[in-house]
């Protein structure tokens, strides 16, 4: 997904803090080119601050009058609203959306992701200049989201589908040695059976389900190689200390 | 999954703003469980700003004074965590995280979702007291995001696995016409045929492929059935001001 044709759109924002935030939000989720609507207050450096190590996407920001000079050259243009207005809309949530940003991007389409006032979003004019709208899923009790954190959660959803099939499944993914095979693993059960017997936690007349616990224990683990070398290097001195505890036993028993 | 077994944990956190932005983000997403690891300023006006409509969350906010308080009795800990860590540990994006921690909130286990300072994150240390950890994979320009943010991310993923199954797929499910059936697309390409005939747009022994240009454009956009009177509305009122202005230039022509 090329991150240079989508823009983001904010309109009439008041706090400009807001627009610093949503600055860093969008760098930090690798897009960079921000349209900035008849904003209250800019440039300001509560915006600067707020935008921390995004300061170049607010001096590459452009200032316009219009959401209509905005958006002017756009294929696609994604309003975000809140529920419930008056006709309803095409609306889909921040990643299905996201699905028709890249839909449209891969056809070299401009893509505008318009944010409206923080007090009262976009008005019905506006937003009946979008194709689609844009609800984030927020809870009924406390549903509306501060600007830039709207901002952070659609630009989330374009990186996260820019990077599909390239983050790890699964936790272990990206690991510091491999993983130990059966055969391995088979040897350090026989190891901490000999050693369990040896210090007589295990009986092997009445050894009940202590190795299946212990198999189920290891085996929903998945050790590496490196772990299972330290677990049968602390098994062998057990071995040796209990062997030495046992000798010093025999000795005083024989003295 | 009951949010209520859900705990967001901020460690040293350096700014109030972010304590504030952090419980507003979360509300929003429908998690209320703040615990404050030793803030450097809470309470805080800024925080109760920042924190606009979820100044409940930051009343109910716990503060302690070490992170093995705020996580003793969790089942599961997750950390965030920021990459390249001297011993990988199990790593998750947020969005792989949520399915752990709807798993572990489903057997009604606790949950801690811990985030670190704003300037260094979460020391080694207290990486190594989490089963998981948790990286939201930014743009490597500027990887680090705002803490409040990170929590907004986080939060949001929670939710849209909870709201799973349950938000609309397609852009038009909630509408509020029913959509028009074959039987009255066909009526009204009918109606919007003859009417091109008599404004002497299409040529019947030149018809060219206008009708099936004009039926893949409707046939993409499925109308309503209220849009389908809207045009058909319009067709009618299009043939009778042609037929008068043809009886007009008749009756000119006659007179």
């Amino acid at each position: 997904m090329d991150s240079a044709n989508i823009r983001i759109v904010l309109v009439n924002t008041t706090h400009p803090g807001n627009i610093g935030g949503a600055a860093r939000a969008m760098k930090n989720m690798g897009l960079s080119r921000l349209i900035l609507v008849a904003p209250r207050k800019f440039p300001h450096e509560e915006a600067d601050w707020r935008a921390a190590g995004a300061g170049d996407v607010l001096e590459q920001a452009v200032v316009v009058d219009s959401l209509a000079e905005a958006i002017a050259d756009c294929q696609l243009v994604i309003g975000t609203s809140a529920r419930g207005r008056r006709i309803p809309w095409p609306v889909l949530d921040p990643r299905r959306c996201a699905v028709e940003v890249q839909a449209s991007v891969s056809r070299n389409e401009q893509v505008a992701m318009v944010f409206g006032r923080e007090d009262r979003g976009l008005t019905n004019e506006e937003l009946q200049a979008c194709n689609l709208h844009l609800h984030i899923p927020s809870h009924e009790d406390y549903p509306s989201l501060n600007l830039a954190m709207a901002v952070q959660v659609v630009s989330y959803e374009l990186r996260m589908l820019a990077l599909d099939g390239q983050l790890p499944e699964a936790a272990t993914d990206e690991w510091d040695a491999p993983f130990s095979s059966v055969e391995n693993m088979e040897r350090f059960y026989r190891h901490l059976e000999e050693t369990l017997v040896l210090i007589d936690f295990l009986d092997p007349a009445a050894p009940r389900q202590l190795m299946a616990r212990l198999r189920r224990l290891y085996g929903r683990l998945r050790l590496d190689e490196m772990e299972l070398n330290i677990l049968r290097g602390i098994l062998t001195e057990t071995q040796r200390a209990a062997a030495a505890a046992a000798a010093g036993k025999q000795d005083r028993n024989t003295s």
